[in-house]
């Protein structure tokens, strides 16, 4: 996945599983497949049975459990796990997750993959009782919503509380003898259950983590339901029935792995079908087909065989590229000093080339994307998008959280084009989109029963405290259209 | 490139620059671009003009220069560079590359890519005479050679220096005021010139280093020449003209970079062809093909080509997978856990499956793979290698010195297949090998100017003081047959 | 300080300073100067007038801020810190200081030093109520008892809960614009004022730290005393008038540096004359007299002048050992490996020695010392505490929380000769230790202003949730012995 | 000690065991008892009877060994450590000791604590012989000696490079059956020898390194002997009979640990004598005296002792000034702040104070100790040094090499106390010194066996390479004064 090539970033990932020998490491290794989704911070809650013990910092899960002996003492039967992109700013430990909670009548631990549209007005109405917050996440709204219900058992206080937090979110809670998994009304996120050789049961953001451990598939939490499992097994409960599914489709155009299986659909197969149909919608004249390494190669493959091209890695991506890489000065980067990516002389050499990406976020990438092939010698550059232009935030747990960043929020196509020096610019309809992804059985539902917000503008929610924000976002992208 | 997958390890990569300002960061850069070729130490001297200075550790370049100061330290007109493959036992620091000498009369640094095949003997010699080595590198051992014919001028004892080392090497010496690079009279190792906007000229171990800093191609070092750079410009001299063009063909098999060129070849489009030529030997009777990523996506996409069959991305490598990774234990191996590569079930389930690996060496990654890709679904695998089968070692830098590793020296094809449990398995033949490759101007040299002795054991000088424990490990061979 | 050798610990030093620049930078030198009252983790919060910020860690101060760019982060007009000694299972980054919390109406920072004996009921009933705690600290109840008083204004909010919680207390609070100061009502830990040279006032735990600021000192911060200091200068106000001074005396005998004046009174100069006292109590038939390095050598140049012996360096404590160091095996102990103390031959070696020490914990290490100066030739060790037995445990910030490790909670004075193989052991009397310390305009209050519960078991204030405990550990002695 | 204090710097200290159990252990513990000797870098190599190992990084032992593994992978049977004071510009990792060189008729280790006078010209003369160095250390020069004398035996080869070498020396040379100990011909640097309870031998720099293990004292090495120690037992050799002991004064007056004995005399009890001596010869009219803690407590003690004035602790040292400390800015330091040294207003207000300091070097310590004790309310500062002026270099170990530094190079003692602002200042006569230290059986001996150059310029040896530097800097500090 490029992710450090791009400006976008998912913002978590969740990891959880119960009553097993060693869940700490299996939760390592899981987050570990799931590291894609967060590079900023990663944490784990493990369970003993009795009592809750907590590790977490900033870093790769790599760097975070560097020391073996900080893994080890997690040593439990079960635990949910989380890697986190932090957005900037907010780079406290204290905002790193699973959050743990020590009360008197036990631990809780939470961890959250989305965002919650309603934070700051509960944040407020819950300070203004006496709450004392400890981080910025909106994450920890959720304990404090739910120890105010304090009349009520755990479970129904849970369900009240997933109720009055709007917006995205897949949370995971672990106490001492129970998991719980839940997912908002629209399902914004992935998550799916698990079942190791030994029955005991995972949940995951993705498919791959499964994947990792050897893990069957079982189901994918559905919007509204809340998964509960203690020493009887698994519990498939809602909190509401007042649903529709609308996943996020960045999930299956650039965040999610390609061998991860969403709502029944491998995202490399429906990469591959963008491709393709973007192939009949735009087609190019070109000598061959290039991809951006890596989260593009899989449209591209579909691109080039729809279009009868040869298919060719016409770009290589540095696999070193460490966050902690000395930056070339702006005088080395005159002297034509470039990290990340380097373009295939040999490959692209008086070529005509069509050059496959996912999306465009700043179009500062592809500006250089398109200068790199010139570089090396391409005669042409033909660059297709397999996703609609970019032009409206998300609020549901990924960080694109004002219009102003998003080149096509106020440009043209053709002016994209001429801003990054392509020779032609082309991207995939929001119906190709649509039918691309074909979610089984949400042929009927809006959107095929993805979020597609992104591009048209039409949120499937209220946006509640972004309300204001988004709007005098537009009014003001209005204003200096004029 | 999947370095860390393979238990084949190149053993250096040089880098060096001459008169320009920012040497130290430019040679930074010229060695990122170079890091696959080594990943276990680095080091970089520089000149201010007027004395060297040095600064090398183990880790990967990035966490070499973790602290900023430290190649700030550096800051120079002229430089050499070194990304090293550390051999077990051999992980001292002293071991690190490039070498500083102090001299009463005028610093010396040293920087070599190969593997000297009389160092023993030489060492021992040397010795003899009162030498005192402080590293157990075999590089070191030239400028003790050197400094023995005090007698002559620099330039003049290390050409004669040169006549007296074996096997494969590509060195660069730094003086204050000069920069060496010489290459041995096969030309085992790559190695070329380049120069800068700024008309500075650059030595790497390949050219994508070159791409990296923009620099322009000059041409390649060959077989027994000495470069000298110095204020005058660039002189291009030799230390003998007994010379036979044999470079080592797993540079483009496995080493390079896809968008490297050496000798004219592009390293991409002579795996491809590889490829091709091995579809049309070894035709299988395959639905999709993948390949191993990533130094084998190359070679499977023109395979595919040639096979006229989708190519399809099967296997997922994690990009994560560090070195200070925890690993699982054999419980959860057991489990299911598993690290650095991932089947794509979407892709694969119920497909005859041709997977294109661009070599195998002791057998258990290929072993991995086919049971991967088996538990994910596919219903054939059919392996396909875009090279010979590997039966001996190498002495002029690969770190495989003994064929006990290697499963095909005393395993047929056959007994391979089953050992790994494909269904079918195929290699390159050597002709098609050389045939791809086609270095242009070599085409009348042995084997087209390339060593292939890995698969014939035909090597292309003597070996020295190998030589002894390479017939013993030959006949233990026999003997473990009978 | 011997903080290493002694099993005794005192559990954190606070600091402040308002209104002048580089308030974080002062707040670092001043907590260096408090370092030895807890060596476990550190932590500074400071306001650029309009927010806090935060940052603390594990380690030394100097560990803690290792990287300066941390501390230049922390760039403010104010700030409070504390040094903080973890007793083990809470050794979490949660439970360091100063906890920062962000309320939509303004942050609020907290340093503690001392320990509330009715946390844990308090900190149930606020559970009970809906609080959510981070920390295991009973620190973080002050601000959930401030915020439940949300319909009073801070300042009376914070009056409320400051006659809530009991026990021992110096609190410093930060606000944006406001810092204060709190001490319980029997003022247990020392806490003081001082005014920098540019009119900034400072609030320290003792009077060393104002010494290393060159800042004048103003006054003691009195029991039941509330400090507030803002735009208009420094206030002195109370929350509440039913104070009694009761200082923990063993701030006098053994924590406290020696240049530090605690109600006015010197701590080297009332060591010394602890040392005095002892003698004229308990002389000694001796050649020399010898101070346990570093807290015993004021008393034992004391006990010298009175007794009329050569005083002498007799024992060196090591300046290296870190807490990183490689321990001694059992076998390397046995072959006579020692760290930390070192006896003088050249001094001791023929004489009877009369050894002071400030006190006895667990006795291991008088034991050591008795054994080190007779192995250097010591003819006789004499033994002398210039402090009364250590019979029971300290509630109100010491750690020494059960009377188990006590030795003389069971143990008579000559039982403890025995056990520690002195030639002779005698304390100082209660008595004696009131008379040395002569707190001025003290000297009507109960033991002249001094907590000495530890010696024998009158604590000045009801334990509450530390009672049960209390009453069993006692029980559970008496049992013991019989 | 106060080497953070003073800019004075001993160069090493060196240990080593022959034949026990846990020698790596032994010499780490050995080692750590002689921090003090040098805490810029450390290193052991082991020999387990086979070969040897080595391990050596800059920082301080516990930070060398941090990682306990690294300590482990030396175990061994025998083994040699170095404890090092790195002077600027040569800090680099190549230069820490001891040495290990690989040949390939045995490995050899070697450690030095001294420095050598001809060492430039023997480097040069090696070097024109085909040597080749890898440090700028003079250490490295022995082995190239050795190793040029191929045609005799090792002991021979020894005995003959030791005769090359001029200046001071304590070497140890480890083989994987031998341990060598060689002291030059003045006995410049102390080293002795002792016995651990199970028969094995060890040598260190200072016999609180026996204390350390338990092992019981031998015997001194003596100039010009050469110790050789192995399955045998112990030899004692010599390598000339030209000797004259000539220990460094500086030894016994500020580097060594108060604990150690050499030559017979106690270090502590020597200081003591000192300050006694220096009362006689000084005497003052004080209320009080002080020591600078530590190196001068002892001189202070026996300053009161034989003044008959109250000997105080009226200045403190922090312990917790670590090397990365955050030094003040000027602003601050203007502002009062000042680390490492405090002084105790309760004991200096209003008195007339005798301050005993071992030396004075640059004088910027003495001024800031002044100024303190007066900002502290001293009423007067007499300042009285146990030792004489120091106005000469020492080139045989001690880092003062150039007379500029020296304040009492150029200043009479009245213009020294000018500068450093004490009401009175005396120093200790070298007739004293010798009276004092008073080495048993050298009283015949030129300077009782002492080295007092650094005080008279009288050296006793030829200076070699340092000959011109020294009469250059003479000049110069002449041609100052006109």
């Amino acid at each position: 996945m490029s992710h450090e090539i791009k400006g976008l970033n998912e913002e978590c990932g969740v990891f959880g599983v119960f009553n097993t020998k060693r869940a700490h490491e299996l939760t390592y290794f899981g987050l570990h497949s799931l590291q894609h989704r967060g590079q900023e911070g990663a944490g784990i809650v493990s369970s003993d049975g009795k009592q809750l013990k907590q590790f977490r910092n900033k870093g790769l899960l790599s760097e975070v459990f560097a020391n073996e002996a900080d893994l080890a003492a997690l040593d439990g039967i079960s635990a949910i796990g989380h890697v986190r992109y932090a957005t900037s700013g907010n780079d406290s430990i204290n905002n790193l997750q699973p959050f743990l909670f020590n009360f008197y009548d036990g631990d809780v631990a939470l961890a959250h993959n989305g965002n919650l549209t309603n934070a700051k007005t509960l944040r407020k109405q819950l300070e203004a009782q006496g709450a004392v917050f400890q981080s910025n996440s909106d994450t920890e709204i959720l304990i404090h919503l739910i120890r105010q219900k304090r009349d009520k058992d755990f479970v129904s206080a849970l369900k009240a509380s997933l109720n009055e937090v709007k917006g995205g979110f897949a949370f995971l809670l672990l106490q001492k003898d129970r998991l719980f998994a839940a997912l908002d009304p629209n399902g914004f996120r992935p998550l799916c259950i698990g079942q190791l050789k030994n029955g005991a049961y995972v949940v995951a953001s993705e498919t791959c983590a499964l994947d990792m451990l050897g893990a069957k598939f079982v189901r994918d939490v559905l919007p509204g339901e809340l998964i509960i499992i203690d020493k009887n097994g698994l519990q498939i409960d809602h909190y509401t029935t007042d649903t529709e599914l609308a996943i996020c489709s960045m999930e299956y155009i650039y965040f999610a792995r390609p061998d991860s299986i969403i709502h029944g659909v491998n995202v490399h197969t429906a990469r591959k079908q963008m491709g393709r149909l973007l192939a009949k919608e735009s087609p190019v004249d070109a000598d061959i087909v290039i991809g951006v390494p890596n989260s593009s190669l899989s449209a591209a493959s579909g691109f080039a065989e729809a279009a009868n091209l040869p298919y060719e890695m016409g770009l290589i991506k540095s696999q070193y590229v460490a966050r902690t890489f000395i930056q070339p000065t702006q005088e080395l980067r005159e002297r034509g000093v470039k990290l990340k990516l380097s373009a295939v002389r040999g490959v692209v050499e008086g070529k005509k080339v069509a050059i496959i990406d996912d999306s465009i976020v700043r179009g500062t990438t592809s500006k250089q994307i398109v200068k790199l092939l010139k570089e090396a010698g391409a005669k042409e550059v033909h660059m297709r998008i397999a996703s609609p232009p970019l032009r409206f935030p998300c609020f549901y747990g990924i960080d694109i959280s004002t219009r102003a960043e998003l080149i096509a929020a106020d440009h043209s196509v053709a002016e994209i084009k001429e801003l990054i020096g392509a020779d032609s610019l082309e991207f995939l309809s929001t119906e190709s989109l649509i039918k691309a992804i074909a979610i089984p059985g949400a042929k009927a539902s809006k959107n095929g029963g993805l979020t597609v917000a992104y591009f048209d503008g039409d949120y499937p929610t209220p946006l509640y405290d972004y309300e204001a924000g988004y709007l005098a976002s537009l009014k003001q992208q209005t204003e200096r259209k004029l």
